[in-house]
């Protein structure tokens, strides 16, 4: 496969099913042969942004960090894949306007669902008023106005998820299929 | 020039240089056509490291973020210069065990030249006890024990500097002449 450098940005609540969506997508970017690196949310609290809380200013700055490496990843002619809840859309924005190549999808999943799922338990503590600064109940998340692709985990499986980011990376000219 | 993923860190005291072998270097790598990042200190302070101070820890939390970003640039085939003082020996030894290709260069200087210099007038102020945590004076520089490449900025031009860099990355097949 033949690609360029570019960003491909999943937003979305927890839960909402970036990580599934973004691992699956990284298969099939490595079975293709192509650079690419994921930055998800764990990799970054980790390597870049430890000590880093959930106030609006912490988040932001996280945000911002994943975008500094994701935007020299990509200048550089790696797909640097985002899986980050980043809630806030100027802060996106920002990022956005730094990386020449950015694609925003938008993992998007009824709150009412994200809290019958609950994976982690993390809903019903948020609901309960036990976890404060969690995105979608006691902290807002800013939904993209005009994201690039929109994925309803809720409606659609992964596979027809990944395929349709896919496609959109194709119609771009960012991949070849 | 044909060249391989690989990152080149310079370490060495405030002063000694490495900013200025650092950007001949990045010079020479872009007119070669090179695929290259400086990730220098202001750099990386800037939008990787805001709110870290200057105690070990923050300095080497610091440094493994350098190495983190220098790693995923390494491994996808960049370039990654890093100058940053990094005084610590142990933290840049776990920096170096995770990246494949890690060119180790120590940016040498007696430290009385470096007063004499002190072209920030750092060196006067920390040895008149008025900035604490100062590499060299209040806080220790550990050099390094077994560097790949030593430059003297005090008895060799930076030209020299930078070809002897260079020689060494054609001498491991780093780069391509």
């Amino acid at each position: 496969m033949k690609h360029q450098g570019f960003t491909l940005w999943l937003t979305g609540m927890s839960g909402a099913g970036k990580s599934t969506v973004s691992d699956m997508l990284m298969d099939r970017f490595r079975a293709a042969g192509a650079k690419v690196e994921l930055l998800d949310g764990d990799v970054v609290r980790t390597n870049l942004s430890q000590g880093l809380g959930f106030s609006r200013e912490d988040r932001d700055t996280n945000v911002r960090r994943i975008g500094f490496v994701a935007e020299l990843l990509s200048r550089n002619g790696v797909i640097a894949v985002v899986a980050a809840i980043s809630p806030y859309r100027a802060t996106r924005e920002e990022v956005k306007a730094k990386i020449a190549s950015f694609v925003e999808v938008f993992v998007d999943c009824p709150l009412e669902v994200l809290a019958a799922r609950d994976v982690k338990g993390l809903y019903k503590k948020a609901l309960a008023g036990e976890v404060g600064n969690f995105t979608g109940i006691s902290d807002p998340y800013e939904a993209p106005l005009n994201p690039d692709v929109v994925v309803r985990s809720d409606r659609e499986t992964v596979e027809v998820s990944v395929d349709r980011v896919w496609q959109e990376l194709i119609h771009r000219g960012l991949i070849t299929a």
